[in-house]
């Protein structure tokens, strides 16, 4: 797998080697090449040397995660496609389908002919299209929690506004240090960050429009002081009157038989899901204001990347979803 | 003053024992009475004995604060009243002015013959009727940070409808040491709680209404990991196109000249305000969705309880309100 | 198992829940039954629920862990060996040879007829008399780090005399709400707790002596801002010079072979054997004071508590130790 | 002053524009120049703008606070002396009285003519000299915590041995952003650094033999996650027998008139004096081991630096150390 050093690639190489069918076979890094894996990332306790990436050295390999950045993914993706090698890919680059959307938000693409190949890697929304592809674009981890909050209403019609308040723990920054990954900035403290512009807008408003709900939604992030988990607050201005019974019922239809769906009765909270693949999601219907409430809590690393690569990887190969997660 | 063994009441007594022109006469509690105050909070080092609360016996004062619950904060300012002390009254009973909505959220009143008597003390809102009153009833922590942030688009009739998503630290939660409370349930978690009936709700409802938007508002609070501070992230759709500089300009006009807000670009973090009585606030008109973002950040016990009672102390004695807060 | 409810017994519980080789029958809780495992402790993801403790009806086992506190304990292990069930003891009840200390220590026994009847579980230090042992007690957190950074050092007759200086997060002070546990106590400080008079200190004591070192340790425990991890921090003064090199070989010839545990050449953090079952160790001579300085670090509830218990579990049963906890 | 931008030196800018006595007249940076204070740390709400230093057109003050790295620190306090202007220093560059021992754990001096010429600003050991000086060398945070807790036994020569087990929070490390302070690394975790090498230690020493305890400390820090706050743990193996009514009275004749320090029975929580200049003590003479366990606790920021810096300042101008810090 390429990008084994950050948070989410060293998880992901973890899963990976600790996973009862599939084999590590590579581990790489751009600028850690030649150290330990377990020694930069102790608890990943993968003893594999990181790599510097060679597409035909190490193209001998069933599949890859790709865990760069966006706009860097994109020609690594493209040189492993070449070699026949099946992709999971947790950039940005092919989770959109509308270039000029891409180009608006991210700049020039890094492999325009592959640009809009990517099935989107959310299971709960796409299973059957990930388990025919050669390529998936794992989803953010802002969309991967608000899409499946809000899933059920979007299908349902029934969303005709909606403000997304995002909250996620440090480790969403990025292992570079800055002045705002700092323990003494982070600590104690909470703030909005990259108000009305942040990346993962169009992707939402994309799969909510594929669900038929054509919305501008409103996102905003806030950076909070805990190391992993994220939660989105959805407040949805409904496009008709629906009742907490009906509301509810959407919600069991769509997720009581997903395995790494968890409903609630009351709101979830970060901590529960900590490490896992899990979702955890509640909705109100509020008789008081007419809107309708849905929370979603993941950890960001894991459901909103590593994992969900893991998931993606076993429905590409015909494997149960849960192997290797539980 | 009145219940100096919780949180806020603690910080409250300290900045009366440090005040210039204030000083501290008593200190009482309910269930604490004989310890020292600085044994049960060792950093407002104020060396008095709590007392158990007797009217007649301290009543030799010009003023009280009061830091007990709703319910049982009413007979106590009742009999302060009574005996001619003027009060800042921290809890919500005399906040409201609408008695068929205080006992739909808090149940029968305790000093019926005083209800509505208490001037909101909100400072930048209704400067002049502090002034002059006897009886101030502190705002709650959300509806400061909220009434901050919305009241120059309330004014200006621009508040079609709004959708406050609220952050606090556990300090919020009160002192009582409860499974919610306890560290491994808080530590790297995050929830929301009292979704769609906290009780701060009808509150920001009757400003914002007393400010000319009569709205129904969308209010959640959030628990977050640390231990002081407050952040309302408030999403307004407005009721007429409003551009970045007309809302700016609102924004200038109403605080340029405030000593205790800070208006900046950016958007607001909790740190900032940590143990001081400023609230921070950015707005953002984003032109792709229409809304309008405003942010404002408190600390919860500060400007959200304990400092704006002294804010309020000094108004009601003609004292400068930036007086022994600096 | 016995006492699920608590920190320790509910990651008990769901280790055993997990494990390929035992099966997990009864979770009982003194004051919780009625409710579900996963409600109170959702990340456990087990979901039975808590039963209220009857020896007979819940004998129908091979084996109990019982997490319950010291002196209530002791009757409910007779209660178990009675009935033939063998035990992991996690109190303290069994873990002293010598009546009179723990009668100085802790109070009268709970079943004298069994006392001292126990194995030591430190497997690192007792695998043999562990595999044949049908009530094995396991060691408290504190001297499991301890004893591990030490051992060699105590079987070479190296300890002429010790200092341990322990740190602790949040969740060794067990489950109960109270003032010390509060998020608003606990968090951003740090504070020495129970000065000079731990109750794990005679078991280190004996422990050492039984290794050859039988010296009047200092132990001083303190308390950390975070949920679970601790680390102890050593300091010999050795009985006899003694230079790098033997010191690193000792350490080497005790756990090379040790699958829990990894000696390191810096010293160890407690977030790299978070949720692990694993201890970290390192060593260090120091030439300009002559002192021997061994660290160590486990998480508190895992190697100091449920994982170690499933460790000697699977011991007692003839398993490999490693099984179910990797 | 010069290095404002670094947390200790943003702190004593504060210190100063808040005094009632003194004035700040300019605050510089070697990088941040040009930066308004008060955007870079907003807490300060000190609204200059940082300088480039210039030791010309700066020197037209009667004191200033260098809060430069060591070695750096050196030829700026050489240049301010020789323009008349007196030093609070900051640094390790004029707190040692041995050159070859600073060498040997610094490296070569940055002004060796002006070597050992600064006092030991410890205002509790040394307030008369002091108050005569021109170059006041402010102690480590370390130094200060650890000899406040020590001096009475040294005076006392009690000391026989000792082992100093420290804790300090992350704001120590400093404002530049690495792994190791990144809050990822930070958060959840504590591990020992600096093992044996520590370059307080040599300081430590000094005082203590000048105190009349010639010891070789054995000294060891650790990080712990939390911003500011500073525990030292002193384990002290006494010269000759002493009692905890002795103990106790040497602790009260040296401290219960002191202002900035507070002697408690129970053991100190650095919670207890953050953002204050106070040093918490506690001693506890132990029966059964014959030790004498010392504690104290400080915020490293503040009494530790940027405070005590200031307590220094007032001494020097003959003005109350109390005054600006209340």
């Amino acid at each position: 797998m390429l990008g084994a050093s950050g948070y989410a690639g060293a998880i992901a190489a973890m899963l990976v080697h600790r996973h009862p069918f599939f084999e590590l076979a590579h581990v790489t890094a751009r600028s850690e090449a030649g150290s330990r894996l377990d020694d930069i990332h102790p608890r990943t306790r993968v003893p594999l040397e990181l790599e510097s990436w060679d597409p035909d050295a190490q193209s001998d390999v069933d599949a890859a995660l790709v865990c760069w950045p966006h706009r860097v993914a994109a020609p690594a993706v493209a040189a492993l496609r070449e070699r026949g090698v099946r992709v999971v890919d947790l950039s940005a680059d092919f989770r959109l389908r509308d270039r000029g959307i891409y180009e608006d938000w991210y700049g020039p693409h890094g492999a325009p002919a592959l640009f809009g190949q990517g099935v989107y890697g959310l299971p709960e929304l796409h299973r059957d299209a990930i388990a025919g592809a050669d390529l998936v674009a794992n989803p953010g981890c802002y969309p991967t929690a608000a899409l499946l909050a809000l899933a059920p209403l979007a299908r349902a019609g029934l969303i005709g506004d909606v403000v997304i308040d995002a909250k996620s723990g440090v480790s969403g920054a990025g292992r570079e240090p800055t002045s705002a990954t700092h323990f003494i900035s982070a600590d104690e403290n909470m703030t909005p960050y990259k108000v009305d512009r942040h990346r993962h807008t169009p992707e939402i408003e994309q799969e909510l429009a594929g669900l038929g709900a054509p919305v501008t939604i409103t996102f905003t992030p806030h950076l909070v002081p805990l190391a992993q988990g994220e939660l989105v607050s959805c407040y949805v201005t409904p496009a008709r009157g629906a009742g907490p019974d009906e509301v509810a019922q959407l919600y069991d239809d769509a997720y009581a038989r997903e395995p790494w769906v968890e409903l609630r009765n009351g709101p979830p909270g970060v901590l529960e899901v900590r490490d896992t693949n899990y979702c955890r999601i509640s909705v109100h219907a509020d008789p008081r204001t007419g809107r309708i409430l849905a929370f979603a809590s993941i950890d960001n690393l894991w459901k909103g990347a590593a994992s969900q690569a893991l998931q993606n990887l076993a429905l590409m190969f015909g494997r149960d979803e849960r192997e290797g997660l539980a």
